[in-house]
């Protein structure tokens, strides 16, 4: 009995994000995985929950050789037009993000946009969008496809995306997973 | 043809984080979010990607009205007899995490561990664990049961378990999920 | 002979940044602080290394008593009408801390910034302005008053000002040195 | 009249930190400064307001073209017997810088300490020590040589002893002040 809202929370949230990412095409998946692998660099930028969610990808993709940083670290380098700015914004309209889109655009680098809504004004400066269908904040007045708190399903979403990519970049690049520690922090 | 990998991995990964949550014991997970509730403050400590899972879970609890922290962060407060000090940690045997369950034990307040080795160090100072039975860092040599890199799987796992408790939260304080916006950063 | 470099480089930044702090107005410092505490909670806003500076400000802050935060911290509260920003920012026109303090002014709430550059366009939004008259970056093509790189002499002047600030705040409060520790982080 | 508590903690402030890099051997900076240069990569490790300082050089290191991070950033590499790892502790004693020393030294690295107490814990694992004599934790109960809280004056001298050490590190390499800013981010 005091089993339940656990389970059925458990169920809801696993389900959502089944469903959500049920819907995103898989192609704009490997397009995205292409164009990682293809950069020099890689830059990811987004805010609160969905910058930590991105910063579990970046820091997954430094483990596998990728050369990863997020917009606002401590030692973030130069973005160049060999380079790539991965954006994670539901609505594409956050202002930040939004920011550093156009301005990562305007130095010549390669943009993409993971999000749900395709006619956002990140649009414009995208050459790839991984559209991942769940509610947003600009939905929050028609429909609402989750029973989860703000954002939190594009959040869940978004990690396990960045997961699923380093589980493709792994294959492709035939690494070892026992071999991945070496590049690994040491000191903690 | 070209789906295929990120269907394979996408089924693969989804798969192992319902497995993990399927074995956790719903009464453990209920215990921690009493505790949650009827802490002072709750503080959050980890290291790695398992911070990033952690503090996405902080700064949902400060949405819904919990004094929440992690450790680390550059407004910390004191810890207090009257507060709950949550440790994230597959092994339970990670230095940071287990030195700083040490000093709160020492300093009076309760003590919870997400993990999955019941018995590590960690042990002797918790009040509560909840057991995510999945791979750890330190099981690398026996049996592996995720084919994700590194410890993945406990950090997936750890994001969703955070968003689960937080929906009880909701459930049992009554909260609306259209009001919750109010408590949330307004200047991003 | 081999203490040249350091005995040189020491002089020259002590005396930029004495240079720098004896041009900045006391009665604006004084009506930062009468702002600071009279304020319900105060949020820093700022870039790279201006704001690591803002953080050590927003850090002691805490430690004094003062309800104090960063944009951008995992959980960061709603700023409102009765509430303080300070923005960081030399030249007054980054484009972050300037969406920022637009927004808190729509929202009612006191904006204070701490710049060299009294014609930007945060002028407009500002209560009050503390001016440390020292090289921006929008000033490199003119006259350079500083023999550092980049914007180093206002992060420097920037983080002494607010330990200054802290210093006038513990005797206006009649404060006791030794029993501040009461409000610092005792888990580290 | 109102300019009397500004202007006095100016004073006071500038004048201890002017006498604490006044005590601080030359030689040794100019030793630690032949290690950064003389390492593969350089590593910083502290805690609280010590660790927003470190990240303030680590920061400037980078624009030098100094491969640098600090111990907890998102994407840090592993440590090898070629890099030098750089922890700032007054006292020397704080746990966790001391735990990353061990471990550092360990894996081979070059250990550098700045601090105050010359006969601390870290002293055994340590290459080369930049001694800035103030005030720390551990000396509360004897003499105080600072009328500021806490550490503040450590926390300072060490932001500009690094700030210092960059001025040097330009004119070794003979750095063009106006061209540094092609390594700095430019999406900000």
């Amino acid at each position: 009995m005091s089993e339940e809202p656990f389970v059925r929370f458990r169920t809801m949230i696993l389900g959502e994000i089944g469903a959500a990412l049920a819907e995103t095409d898989p192609r704009s998946v490997e397009e995205l995985t292409d164009r990682i692998l293809g950069a020099k660099k890689v830059f990811c930028v987004g805010v609160g929950r969905v910058l930590l969610s991105l910063q579990a990808f970046t820091k997954r993709l430094a483990h596998l050789g990728v050369d990863a940083h997020f917009v606002g670290e401590i030692t973030e380098p130069a973005i160049t037009k060999e380079d790539l700015l991965i954006a994670g914004s539901g609505s594409g309209e956050s202002l930040f993000p939004l920011s550093i889109v156009r301005k990562a655009k305007s130095l010549g680098a390669a943009v993409a946009h993971i999000g749900s809504n395709p006619r956002s004004a990140m649009a414009e400066y995208t050459d790839v969008m991984v559209r991942v269908p769940v509610r947003t904040k600009l939905a929050l007045e028609d429909e609402i496809r989750s029973g989860q708190p703000m954002t939190s399903l594009f959040e869940q979403s978004l990690l396990i995306l960045g997961d699923i990519i380093a589980c493709v970049i792994i294959e492709k690049k035939g690494l070892d997973l026992h071999t991945l520690w070496q590049f690994h922090a040491n000191l903690e």
